[in-house]
């Protein structure tokens, strides 16, 4: 709202120093909205630079190549080695609820859900995007959650958390189906945590039902 | 395998009638590619039909606008208001796995799985897309479940259904993660059945967990 269409088209030069954070974030931004919108192998720097309104050679400057920058763009809101041991930690007979909470937050925060969808819709978008995604943030929410569970099956398990919370975030923000895309964002943590509890602690399929935990 | 690079090359007249359903079929194969590739907007029929080997006038002859292309190749491989009430029928405490086992199939069949990433990336793709897909695909699908549940709350529920399922296509068969994404289909199934339980018949949040069934 406070930025006119002339400040936009306007060079921006002022207050925009190598370093300058502000600078940065809106290079991320522009790269986000780039690679949604174009994947990654379409997206250019110099057309990112061009939204971002800076010289491309500053987005070489901060980011080395493209694969820098998308890696940088496409860095989760949250770092999940951080979050997820702190989220899963308590009772874990309630970790679903937990979790499902913390996921639904991230989705329905702007910011954070901004992120989400530039990542989702660039590893749709593509298949480099998909190999680089599934390497840094496949891998760390994998980690996070196998660190938390210590199953022998948690590999599964957190892929399955992923895969349900991935398509919550889908349906919800992507798709917008509804009632889910306005229901209240305690009610859907309400309908995933016995979902995502399941994955965490729930008995594997075929096991005997009766001789667990 | 059996297609040389000289014969896709060469333009493909013999046994290509109009009506003829190889020839309708090549069009919505590389039209579910281009859509997937190109997105919605970017997409041309000019396009689809050079990927095809036909003339335009071909593709315009069988699906009348872009739209109409779109909508026929978006074609879910299986009719949600004839497949749903037959899966839910029966043991509503076995549903679960019955529909688990059902979605994980379509997902893992080749064909119906390339039309499902066709699907998937479209509407991840572009908006007008997943307005299409909206009430083309969701509607149906909450529909059948909606009518074999009968709920009041079965369209949250069967959204929730929904979220499920292409969460686990995402994760398993576009961003194929590991183990997810070389497990077993009935692993997969046996896996999911107890989430799609819950989603389908399970107390839904804040009720009294006392109070239920």
């Amino acid at each position: 709202m406070m930025n006119s269409a002339s400040d936009r088209a306007a060079p921006r030069r002022s207050g925009r120093r190598p370093g300058d954070s502000g600078t940065r974030d809106a290079i991320l931004t522009a790269a986000r909205d780039a690679f949604a919108a174009d994947g990654y192998e379409r997206a250019t720097m110099r057309g990112v630079a061009r939204a971002a309104g800076v010289d491309p050679a500053l987005v070489l400057h901060f980011f080395g190549s493209k694969q820098g920058l998308f890696e940088a763009a496409m860095t989760p809101p949250f770092d999940p080695a951080e979050a997820l041991p702190r989220v899963l930690a308590g009772d874990p007979g309630t970790a679903g609820l937990r979790l499902a909470t913390f996921a639904v937050g991230i989705w329905d925060a702007p910011e954070s859900r901004r992120i989400l969808l530039g990542i989702v819709r660039a590893a749709t978008s593509d298949e480099r995007a998909a190999e680089m995604l599934r390497a840094m943030i496949v891998g760390a929410l994998t980690a996070g959650i196998t660190a938390a569970l210590g199953a022998p099956d948690a590999p599964l398990r957190a892929n399955l958390v992923g895969a349900q919370i991935v398509g919550m975030g889908m349906a919800r923000h992507v798709l917008r189906i509804e009632p889910l895309a306005s229901a209240a964002g305690a009610t859907v943590a309400g309908w995933l945590a016995p979902a995502l509890q399941h994955y965490l602690t729930g008995a594997a399929p075929g096991a005997d039902p009766t001789g667990g935990e």
